[in-house]
């Protein structure tokens, strides 16, 4: 069996993912979306199953908000049922896209009161961010427009700018804003803040406390993920990851599912960076398990990033450094393909049984009743979901 | 001005294109449906906007339903409304992806009693065309898988093969089968008819009454759609159109709005192969127009179409064999290009005062009292959408 | 260490990768090609390369030729070359690409004395095969065009298959016509066979002895390849591989460097529809080592392709079946993603041993002085390339 | 006939693009580059197939030289000869893609020697500038990796800055460093400047003369090439295009023709940020005529811009702004296909006579008889081409 070193498991001791409250209430596509039983119908119980994941695999410490859908009146009793649970509350996500307002835009709108209204939002965001202790308000920008000439991009990215500014300007000193950037969805022609570059230069206009959010779904056919990832490193600009993973646009489906190759360079460039177990540099899940089961999607999910982290960690650097010091082409290949072809599963398995976790977090889920109580207990109210 | 040919008109004059009753239905993204004032609240009241396209443009004879959505007591009574003014039922269009039962499969489920269900769904279809005296029974598969390993793909290959059997045997002497492809939506991993060739060869299994639809947003970045329309004519298999437009995915935006020089390409070939005004070959759009007027949207939809379709008719053929002939790419690229360069509107909108229909379709519309009417009467009930 | 059963061993015993001998030459880009020492000057030395590779690996006991770079006078004497070190003479590709004649088509051409020109290379290309006992005669079409209007799509479909079927009519009974498809390159408009269905269409006319070639490069991004394996399998069609890989276009990298996963899931494919270790499906390299060297990049690509498929022969396929009756997404997920995590190298390197065998044939091959003395002796002469 | 205003033809009479001098050579695909005749053996000869072009377009005042293919003893006297023509010798473009040295990078390189070697080639560059009168040092960085792993791209990036300060360092007072981008293309994996934010932080951090290149064949499938076009002239960084056209990857077709509503959109842009006719951002064809004639290529190429720029100053831009202001996205978008969809190809040929130039320049070409004198005279000696 491949044994890692105390190195490598201090590494992954360290290692934290955040899940989101969404990935526990139902999502789908814009044909259908599948109820299940035991959905949560409250952030309370989003928390709790959020918590389920980190007591199985001591992976998932915290839970990303999502506001509005996961506002609540009391957010102090919403901490400490996190905290009571074993979790915290992590980043808060704010939302433009549900409002009947925000229909053409909302921190780039052309109408001050709609424009207005989206950076109030954002300051009530931040408001909840003093109340649950989060660090990071995460701006994913849903805006653009669907026809050539439907909008002045130009205009919007001014606007964009002076938007961010006002909320920027409202953020305590240990807070951050981290903005993402997407290709395209639910935009068809353009997005406001489509490609890194756009995110960079508008935090970069901000100042320090204003970083990027990677998503690893959200770039056009072909892009180099990690090549990104290098550079926001290098700039120091990488504020976060959004995982998950796709085959054609924004799928969202399990970290690591489609191509867990990807995956493995993605984290061997945040262990060259300087990104792995840096504060500076959250991992967040962002997923939407349509038609598989939630609380072990997000199991498997950061298993997933556990188990690449651990390969990345296994590649031999100076011998990959020697190899490409010569041009050699293909030793240098080598020396990364064996880590990624080394199977650390059982290792982990038993250095998780060492940590008191069990050796395989889906089977003892699998072999618990939480699923079956949920199913039992949460029944009438409305389950959660996007909408809601 | 540029003028057109008598031969141009009368071909102008026979083209039909269908439109979809759900167009006139809210649609959204999975992020959200914006409801608009006006929104028919049944398939009565899309027909009846279906009518007002065509009344204006004299381009859109027929609506397609979709069932279950537009699904009525009797199917007499809606046919003799949409007599009354002036359009036929058209296409009817089955829908396996709103079902409980059909979160992992349809006609392809492993199931047997779900897939009977299924099958049963189309039957129950065919008994609708009896009933509206349509032709064509459109089956858009949005059947598939989301990750490797989920299912078996070659059984269900098989599988649907069976079930459209069954199918394509209750169907009678005047109807035909069409069989959608669609590269990936709402799966993501693999889809059970995700290109020409496998909805070929499944067709082509059936018998000459199967034919295949091609929805202009179901391909690959990249893909050479007009190729495909190239091919299925020259293997007589091209059944109809759904047109539609796109930059990125199925964006379902309004056809020829994202890349006209393509439509046009399109129809350069439907006429080489002999499938202008050809009642083997379907006309029909299949759009959502999420955040534009929705009747507007499909009137510039079909104007598009008859735009494109004349300068396809345009293109100098002696010419462009004469140039092809010579291997002069320049010169037959040019001829190629004058004809798409050409402005065909002004010769468009006087003929259409000829006819009886206004010059300016989208202007006689906006001039109209039509929307403040049906914005004031259509008030109450739940408004038509895909979820209905 | 994960051991492989008897069966699996048996399956891998049997396996064999073609090697192109044009692995052996330079190649390049557009922009550049980058000579090596050592590079062979003839297809004497090509074979004698590939017979290193097939000495260290077991797994390439044939080599492809390509007409008219691999032209020689006494095809006996090349037969007997190979057979004395051990390999055989395998596939005959034919090449349209280069001469000046085929600037605008060639089996798709317009002119006849040009078209008739094509069809006769392609029969001495079957008198070649007839001297070196090749089954297989592989077309890849290079044809196409780069702007609209150039050409007639449609004629040239007809022509062409008109053209396969003259050079179908002179095969031999136990000889193959494999027709490749290319989605793009060197014609950037259209490609006569851009995809699986239209190499289908053409074979299909033409009998049992045409199938197609699936080169793994050749897709447009996004492209499910195993689905078209299991559905040319499923129609009987899939005549052999070219194997390569790619992160943008035909990048022909080694096998399995771009994504290990998809190869993966192709052999997983190959295996379920019975063909591996099937004579009617002929495994083969079709790969550019650019700046890599060549024969360990020819060796590290079979290593890869077997890897791939002892991983793919460990799948529990009855555990997988019994999660996909289930509709258990994860469950049937992690059987699938359990074989291709399981680290296969240590079995197959202590197998390779037992059969006298390097354990490490890139060791071994590091180790011979072979690339030294290619380099000493391969002097004067001109080096092998695409354009010789 | 649609007139152009007084202010519009203004504008368009100010329209320079700039012809690159290996245009007119020969170029081709990897598999192969048929030569033409009357090809330019050497930069005399492709100067005057340039003034040629301009001659008859009034478009093409300068020529863009490539180091070394151009490279001369005596640029005084190309700089003589090419002002005898009527036109200049415009930006130099350096080379670092075909030196055995460069084969794993250049300014790039770990190699100390050999990234000095690739320095002082641009300043050789700069010298050359000195002598030709030249403002801008274009550099397309054709550096990278095919296998993950190769290479440390943090490492390269680094370097890479580091080489671009110690060249920027020589620029004079008014010459400029242009940094290209390219998606991918020699290299498969990675591209050391791969995507205008890489490009974009380079040059920011250089100083107020280097500045961003795009090229409109580099991006990945389904970018919104008009996006980037407004971000970087809202941040001052468009230094200039280098005009060309694809349907897949870095095709280098004719400009506008595979896209033309690409291009329109673009120069929408361009009239929007304030880039037209405005000496920051040059406008500059990159094209490979590898099939089609290469003289009337460019006579095309030139005429697509200056059509769409026509096109593009015809927009209503109160109209549009208008129905911005209204969310009127139809309206908004007819204002905007409204100019797209005018023929303003009668009037630029009007207009072009009015100024002593040819109403139709391709015709005139082909009337005249410079590509029978070329081909008569240009006999012996070696057509110029990629290599030479």
């Amino acid at each position: 069996m491949t044994t890692l070193s105390p190195g490598i498991l201090a590494a992954l001791e360290k290692q934290a993912i955040e899940l989101p409250s969404w990935a526990f209430g139902n999502s789908g596509t814009r044909f259908r979306v599948f109820p299940t039983p035991g959905t949560p119908r409250d952030v309370f119980e989003k928390v709790a199953d959020a918590a389920e994941v980190n007591r199985l695999t001591g992976l998932s410490p915290s839970v990303a908000l999502h506001i509005p859908w996961d506002l609540v009146d009391d957010f102090g009793a919403l901490r400490r049922h996190a905290e009571d649970l074993g979790v915290r509350l992590g980043t808060i996500n704010s939302n433009t896209f549900q409002d009947e307002d925000y229909k053409f835009g909302a921190l780039t709108h052309h109408d001050e009161r709609i424009r207005r209204k989206a950076i109030e939002h954002h300051l009530a965001c931040i408001d909840v961010m003093d109340a649950t202790g989060s660090r990071d308000l995460k701006i994913w920008l849903a805006e653009g427009s669907n026809y050539p000439g439907q909008n002045d991009m130009r205009d919007r990215q001014d606007r964009l700018n002076d938007s961010l500014r006002q909320i920027y300007a409202h953020l305590g000193d240990d807070q951050r804003l981290v903005l993402e950037y997407k290709f395209f969805e639910p935009s068809f022609y353009h997005t406001d803040v489509p490609d890194w570059g756009t995110s960079y230069v508008q935090v970069a206009s901000l100042g320090d406390k204003a970083v990027v959010c990677l998503d690893t779904g959200h770039h056009a056919p072909g892009t180099n993920i990690e090549f990104i990832v290098m550079q926001l490193l290098r700039l120091g600009k990488l504020g976060s990851f959004d995982f998950n993973s796709r085959f054609y646009a924004d799928d969202d489906l399990i970290v690591g599912a489609a191509d867990p190759f990807q995956l493995f360079r993605i984290l061997v460039e945040v262990v060259r960076g300087g990104g792995l177990n840096n504060p500076d540099v959250a991992f967040m899940l962002d997923q939407c398990h349509n038609i598989e089961a939630k609380i072990p999607g997000q199991i498997r999910s950061v298993l997933n990033v556990q188990e690449m982290t651990a390969r990345a960690l296994l590649l031999d650097r100076d011998a990959l450094a020697a190899a490409q010091r010569e041009n050699d082409v293909l030793t240098a290949n080598a020396v990364f393909m064996d880590a990624f072809s080394t199977d650390v599963r059982p290792a982990l398995a038993e250095w998780r049984q060492s940590r008191g976790l069990p050796a395989d977090p889906m089977g003892a889920y699998a072999a618990s009743d939480y699923q079956t109580r949920i199913a039992a207990d949460r029944v009438g109210g409305t389950q959660a979901g996007w909408g809601a």
